[in-house]
């Protein structure tokens, strides 16, 4: 397959890092193609803005899913959105690299969701879900969360699962693009877990990279 | 009531911009004292890095939460990050103005989250929830959506409700860090309602700004 990893740490040592390498040696020893968006690395701009399109539709009311719009249509895009849209089209599968912050993305991988999985290029007027347009793609979140797994179960402190937690980028972005969406990867706690609950972290994503063409998707299109 | 108004959007003919100018002058109006930090128009910074300490605890293995939590201990976070946590210290009431994208925070306030709501000035080790550090403050979100309410009930295309979408932000980030949370505000599909459905959500949401006081929050500690 086609795998593109979005990676999201500006700590070359932290163990974010550490899961990306190992994705990479071990993708790329199993015969896949890949590629890294590097987030921080790149100073990938997060905010959604008027320079992200060459010229605009509307400059005396800027309506930003518009402007996306227009953009897909011409192909006028920025450059640095056009360079991740790229390697999305190319993928056949997308692995997101990240820590969760606040429940949720760091800002500076949300805000390649915003920039690059633009209207008129993920999805559509008309085109969501099953229709979406990288339908025939599949999506992999690998994460790390500062707190353990006991907080995010039915009665624990957060009272949500980790799959709820996760609704806006699972399902509200990945499976609303079309994609059909793998179980989380998730790395519990991994500031509190020591050297050897890493290493343990480390083999298991080894065994989830191994297994990824059979690993069934918790979010799948019929 | 000291209120701050975190607002989110670069066009000023837009819909989130009138019904910010709204509740500035209607809160004013009623006596309070109003804060607006403008996202787009400050050009805050969204994304977390070494740039928002003064100082690194340690340079050679960057962690921002730790660093979050020295920096608050020396008051040594940049002028930026620390301009934004006086106002929500100042704060009584926070009300977020911004469209929902991805079922989410636009980056650029997923960012505001990421640097001002820092360890240890929002929350601490062993101070969240019930015990986080904004106890006795309220916040509300005040949201426009490009989808329809219909979608987001129990059987609408997206099968979530508006509540468990915002689960990150009203629970996991403003409930977590003390805070008592209002029901959102939420104008529906505010491209498709035409001007006169845009008038009725302007007419609902100053009710709503004159009841700030009395409405009773969804999340509320004891």
């Amino acid at each position: 397959m086609k795998i593109l990893i979005v990676y999201v740490h500006d700590e070359e040592k932290s163990f974010t890092s550490a899961l990306k390498n190992l994705a990479v040696k071990v993708l790329t020893e199993n015969g896949h193609e890949v590629k890294v968006s590097d987030l921080y690395a790149q100073k990938f701009n997060a905010v959604a803005g008027r320079q992200d399109f060459e010229e605009l539709s509307n400059p005396d009311y800027f309506n930003y899913m518009l402007e996306q719009k227009n953009a897909a249509g011409k192909n006028i895009f920025a450059e640095d959105v056009r360079v991740e849209q790229e390697k999305v089209k190319w993928a056949d599968f997308v692995i997101i690299q990240s820590p969760v912050w606040w429940f949720s993305t760091p800002a500076i991988l949300k805000g390649w969701f915003d920039r690059v999985f633009a209207t008129g290029v993920t999805w559509d007027f008309g085109a969501i879900y099953d229709k979406g347009l990288l339908r025939g793609k599949k999506g992999m979140l690998s994460i790390t969360t500062g707190g353990p797994h006991e907080l995010y179960k039915p009665n624990g402190a957060h009272q949500a699962t980790i799959e709820q937690v996760l609704y806006p980028i699972n399902r509200g972005t990945l499976y609303f693009c079309g994609m059909d969406v793998l179980p989380p990867f998730v790395a519990w706690a991994t500031f509190g877990v020591g050297d050897e609950g890493r290493k343990k972290y480390l083999e298991e994503y080894k065994q989830r990279l191994f297994d990824l063409e059979n690993t069934e998707p918790i979010l799948k299109h019929v």
